[in-house]
């Protein structure tokens, strides 16, 4: 008998239907003796209606009154549940966050947990009962009600899981794990069984299709596996944990990448001291945010230094660096609007050196520009020009063997 | 400078336009220096869906889940309605039962109040913030949400304006206030400036499509004056107080009536001692609710003895009387299924008689059977074709001048 708690998104209780489907799922998790916990989302669609609503409303509607009126998707999704469950005669009680007392920050529409009471939690297991929690939300210490911010049930999946010293997070979701790259991509992409929560956060944009990168960190700090599974389908998923529980390390784990990127250089900085600070000053004042930053200094005097931005912020972005090329004296200011991400993750990557060679060889054999390059201990990103991506994560994901399933040994490290 | 307690119904926010007519009439008032709380129901409609949603996934959805489920209408209005205020720079914040401390007994669907925390509204209202409360609900003691019925806002306001020994209890509706009959029916219908809580008892299904009933026993009991009016045009409206609060008593006050009655009678039942009891008790097995009930003893060893019914449950309850006739040997059981109840309501008629003999005297005239009379102490109820309504309206209305704005002086008793 375990103590397991499952999450469902939005889409997995998108109708009436699947609200049976899940109930069923639970039920069967239930007869297996094990006590269930489950972090319910707001029917898909729901969340969104609401927002519409707000914003049909007012321009800028009250942080505090908009948390408290998205917050009831999760209430009637949560309800609903049990009243499937009790439906076939398993016994549930839906709990709200100040019921549950899932106390956070007082920071509207992106709160953060601070901390989880069990004793009703634990109280209701007791008494057989399967217990259903709104997810998304919380409450402060005055009794607030304020949300987590987009996708933030799996965080509360996490905190509770983390907060029982449950056995297992099982996040349910419409997509069978976590995979290689983007199935829609490379229809070769195979299912990753197991993956480090590094890898899983080094993932960002594709593993953020499946988990929310908040609810990883958390798992990380407090060392609880989540699996990751498909509501429409059996198998085993992919299991995020922690790097030493991982038997057979992978070289390469997946490739991750993100559209809609912006690149801008500064060529020819005469140098000074804090010349990185002054250049992305104004641009933070602008709050546009910065994705990779890379800086070459091969000339003597003067240093290059290329950032990219999203796509949306380009032409504003431009417009700061050229301003603020001027002023520093810098020869040119290049830029793309349309380049694209593209990133190998690994942990096996950290003790071994010639990914970086292999990668790029294949890039370059297929003809393939890289325009910049950042690395991490277990990730390395170029960018390429997005009309390139699908070639270029074809011909890396080739390159490493990742569209081989069972992974041939030699892309095992030990 | 007062403290007012005001509740908009459904249809006051029952479009976005309309949450933002009501920010603004609530605005008004708290430019005035009044100190506003309000009770909100859920938009015109989504109570409605809710319902039909939980009843659309199972046939017999759990009760304590039900209403955590429909909660969630007014947690919606309650949000927008603050983000209007928000809009228009009236700082205000909303709160939920569980917030505010509304508690209830543990009776899911129709809990009834027991106790109102006034701490943390006397506390925000310092503040100078408007308050908004979800009308409809409640908390039990362990934290369950509960709900109050049909209509549980009115209830909620009244429960909150006695609790914080408001000034006045303004409940905002879709109509101007209480006429003395339905005006669709009767064109010529008066409003009436005030009316005694025992009189709005007894006008029941006239006043229930104002106040719900249970709302204005509380105020009653609490001696707390209710005030009707329309959020969508001005005026003084109806107020709703203590008999002895009415300088000026009417004889009559107003004229109630419903339809989809059904009249069912026993001629001739051998005496016995609790024979009523004998032929009620079938019925009520039944969960058949009955409405008026008359009984004759005009001949020496027989009794005759006369009830209503919704009509709807008409042959359901006449199967049962057919085969309770048989047996208690009544020589012959009546009935029709298209009757309609016709009520004159009047604090003056207690100390006044001829009430009862114009009333008839105006059906008479008017060649109007009367199928059945009932009286209680400032009311006489007398059963009609349905047929003859409207025209039984009219009549009893023009006999006692009900018609006519300002009412004559020979309408009032003192």
């Amino acid at each position: 008998m375990a103590l397991i708690v499952q999450k469902y998104g939005g889409s997995s209780v998108g109708t009436l239907d699947r609200i049976h489907h899940v109930a069923s799922k639970i039920a069967e998790h239930k007869r297996n003796k094990h006590d269930i916990v489950v972090v319910v989302s707001a029917m898909y669609g729901e969340t969104d209606r609401l927002i519409h609503l707000a914003h049909a409303l007012t321009p800028h509607p009250d942080p505090r009154e908009f948390d408290v009126l998205i917050s009831t998707g999760e209430q009637v999704s949560m309800a609903l549940l049990c009243m499937a469950l009790h439906a076939i005669y398993c016994p549930a009680r839906s709990f709200t966050s100040s019921q549950i007392g899932i106390q956070t920050d007082d920071v509207y529409n992106k709160a953060r947990i601070l901390n989880v009471k069990t004793d009703r939690i634990k109280s209701e297991l007791q008494k057989g009962h399967v217990i259903v929690i709104a997810g998304f939300q919380g409450i402060t210490q005055h009794g607030d009600i304020t949300t987590l911010g987009r996708g933030g049930s799996d965080t509360t999946a996490v905190a509770i899981a983390a907060a029982l010293r449950a056995d297992e997070c099982q996040i349910y979701t419409d997509v069978d794990g976590v995979y290689t790259t983007d199935p829609h991509l490379v229809p070769e992409a195979q299912l990753l069984p197991i993956i480090s929560f590094e890898e899983m956060l080094e993932m960002a944009s594709l593993g953020a299709k499946v988990l929310q990168m908040r609810s990883v960190e958390l798992a990380s700090k407090h060392n609880m596996p989540i699996r990751v599974l498909s509501t429409f389908s059996s198998g085993p998923g992919t299991l995020v944990t922690f790097e030493d529980k991982i038997m057979h390390k992978r070289l390469v784990s997946g490739i991750a990448f993100s559209q809609e990127e912006a690149i801008i250089s500064l060529a020819g900085i005469p140098k000074q001291i804090g010349l990185e600070g002054l250049i992305l000053d104004k641009i933070s004042q602008a709050y546009i945010e910065i994705d990779m930053i890379a800086q070459n200094t091969t000339a003597q005097d003067t240093v290059d230094f290329t950032f990219t931005v999203q796509r949306r912020e380009h032409s504003k972005a431009l417009k700061i660096i050229e301003d603020v090329a001027k002023k520093m004296g810098a020869t040119s200011v290049k830029t793309n609007a349309k380049v694209a991400k593209l990133s190998l993750v690994g942990i096996g990557m950290r003790s071994h050196t010639g990914v970086a060679s292999v990668m790029f060889k294949a890039l370059g054999e297929a003809g393939i520009p890289i325009q910049m390059i950042t690395t991490s201990e277990i990730k390395i990103s170029v960018v390429i020009d997005e009309a390139q991506l699908e070639r270029g994560v074809r011909v890396v994901h080739q390159a490493f063997n990742l569209d081989q399933r069972p992974v041939l040994a030699e892309n095992y490290i030990e």
